[in-house]
């Protein structure tokens, strides 16, 4: 028998009912169905993302709907301030290179979250930045930032905040009205429990007149104001992943219906059992600022990252991510986003433990499940 | 009971094992076994493009596939001639122009092919010109071009020959390597019977040269460097519509299984088929040049195009796509890619004469359908 799981912090674990939606007879993009649905899923998005601002779907990762805001956001004689504390912060910085774009590249070390007060000392001391981009959620190094401080600072500064929401919108606690983020970033296959293929990306007001008054952008397919313009008349510039979209409505069904505010629980509940879990079986959580959206777990000395995750992977269908770069073979990455619950989190637990205890690492059998179990009945 | 039969020129009717093969369980895409996945359509790419050349998988439309080609074989220093007859031509123009490359556009008569000679006109009169983008089979007009011909003109000026194949490859013949086209790009949603969401591009040698030389381009979501450093590896540079890649390998093998020259020769019959049904009741052939992978009718006088294509669809399930800017309101496109024979496309002209007819459209009621079953026998 062999079932798949997969724990790994994007593609996760998506619904049947959103694969089978996906199979149903395939119609065509150009119709009042699929205007249908796009307006449906646009009204979904934003209430998922708890915004008012428009709400724009692109084919492509989640690095093209980067690419499309980064671009749109910093026309000539703009400036950036990137945040990069893992893998993801630092993309952010090469795309800005890669266009010309003067940026400032402020790092952090891994695992850490950037002090808001440090980007308060640089929009003071350079006042040529005319926007910043942070990451929510550093799925690298699973690491949250304080984004409502952070916004409340680029505000008052008077300068654009875009953030990477990949794994965070629809999975940990995101105002981006009410914190002042102009621009959320984020891809389907994460906490929208779909297959990898669509890019959103949400612009406020503000950041709608830098972008429409950039002419000169380098940017084409991921053009934000190609983009606007269709999504008016609920359509898109190029064909879009329709498909993706269809399954979409399915999931975002899902979630509104479990309530936003549920989803943040359940989501919050999933990542402080398995730290729970970690600390009662001797792997630690790597971050100092944890991600509810996905852990970070130190891989305990005498025990092979490579192979740990490929027994999980061979004798229990449970997918775990590894670390990239610097935290390579010291850590695995557990999502708690998706289609995923306690009973699931519970069982990989102790696929977990049952690994480590075959691999000879000295540990009280039964104490990973035992802390998570303690903490979902105390959540429940 | 509601069929629905979409009969336009993407996205194209898909196999119903390509859905189902979709809706399987789902898996990670950083892994042995899509890694093989990869691998295999790769191969099979090559061998439904009649190429040899590294083809990569983009997820994207057609249009990101042909962003990264144009940008990626227009370093400083280059200027694009564009051959523009059609929707299609003319975005090629407009994304030289938005990442500010030189480009002389040629514009022909819409449902004209160019004049090969011409392109050695402007090669010989402009030595700037370092490379020419044509449409292989312009959707827009339902046109194709001479490309073998082009080929062996851009070859002898040792200019590079970019192939807009989004209607081409996989329907019509199409040797790249004979013909000299360094560039063949195109889209999942055509010939290749998928849902949309991927692109691709098969790149030659001689326009890795130039690619691989080109640092400063403004590219990163659609970079062909970077994409190709992970096709080395069957891999991606960004997270995949991998699903759609899952699908690719059930289309691909039903493909090759048909055999490429057999699916030619199909396309090709559902052609000819179709002109000569038009051609018998008075919807003649809008272009000059008539490509096999989709053919524009004209619609008869006295008869709404719009209100023509409603009833097919809401009455018989048939989609049809209607003009473009020009010619809107006065053709119909119906496309032969895809997962379609002579029995459906024999079904549509029926169709398509009983609407007519309801119309108070005058002609030989049955000429149609007669008329393409003679070709269909005469070919069989």
């Amino acid at each position: 028998m062999k079932k798949i799981r997969l724990f790994t912090p994007g593609p996760c674990m998506v619904p049947e009912e959103a694969l089978l939606e996906m199979a149903r007879p395939f119609e065509h993009h150009r119709t009042a169905w699929f205007k249908d649905v796009i307006k449906d899923c646009t009204a979904k998005l934003q209430k998922v993302f708890h915004t008012a601002n428009e709400v724009l779907i692109l084919t492509g990762s989640g690095t093209a709907a980067a690419e499309g805001a980064i671009v749109g956001c910093c026309p000539p004689g703009s400036k950036m301030l990137t945040v990069e504390g893992g893998k993801f912060g630092e993309r952010w910085g090469q795309i800005c290179e890669q266009f010309g774009i003067p940026v400032t590249r402020h790092k952090v070390d891994w695992g850490t979250a950037v002090d808001p007060g440090v980007i308060a000392d640089h929009l003071k001391k350079d006042p040529a930045i005319t926007a910043v981009m942070v990451v929510h959620s550093e799925t690298s190094t699973a690491t949250a930032c304080d984004l409502a401080a952070i916004g409340k600072i680029t505000n008052a500064a008077g300068k654009l905040l875009l953030a990477d929401c990949i794994t965070s919108a629809g999975a940990l606690p995101l105002k981006p009205d009410e914190w002042g983020v102009d621009i959320v970033i984020t891809g389907s296959q994460k906490a929208l429990m779909l297959p990898p293929g669509l890019g959103f990306v949400s612009v406020s007001p503000r950041a709608w007149q830098t972008i429409e008054n950039n002419k000169k952008q380098t940017a084409f397919y991921v053009n934000l104001n190609k983009a606007r313009k269709s999504a008016k008349d609920s359509d898109t510039p190029f064909t879009p992943a329709h498909l993706l979209v269809r399954g979409l409505k399915v999931t975002l069904d899902m979630l509104l219906a479990e309530g936003m505010e549920n989803v943040w629980k359940r989501v919050a509940g999933l990542a402080a059992a398995t730290r729970a879990a970690g600390d009662a079986i001797g792997m630690t959580t790597y971050s100092k600022r944890p991600s509810d959206s996905v852990t970070a777990l130190n891989v305990p000395a005498g025990v092979s990252e490579k192979d740990f995750r490929k027994q999980l992977r061979d004798r229990y269908g449970i997918h775990l991510a590894g670390g990239q770069d610097q935290i390579e073979g010291k850590v695995v990455r557990m999502s708690h986003m998706g289609f995923v619950d306690s009973v699931d989190t519970i069982g990989a637990i102790s696929a977990i433990e049952q690994t480590l205890h075959r691999m000879g690492h000295s540990f009280t059998l039964g104490a990973g499940v035992a802390a998570a179990t303690k903490v979902f009945a105390e959540r429940a």
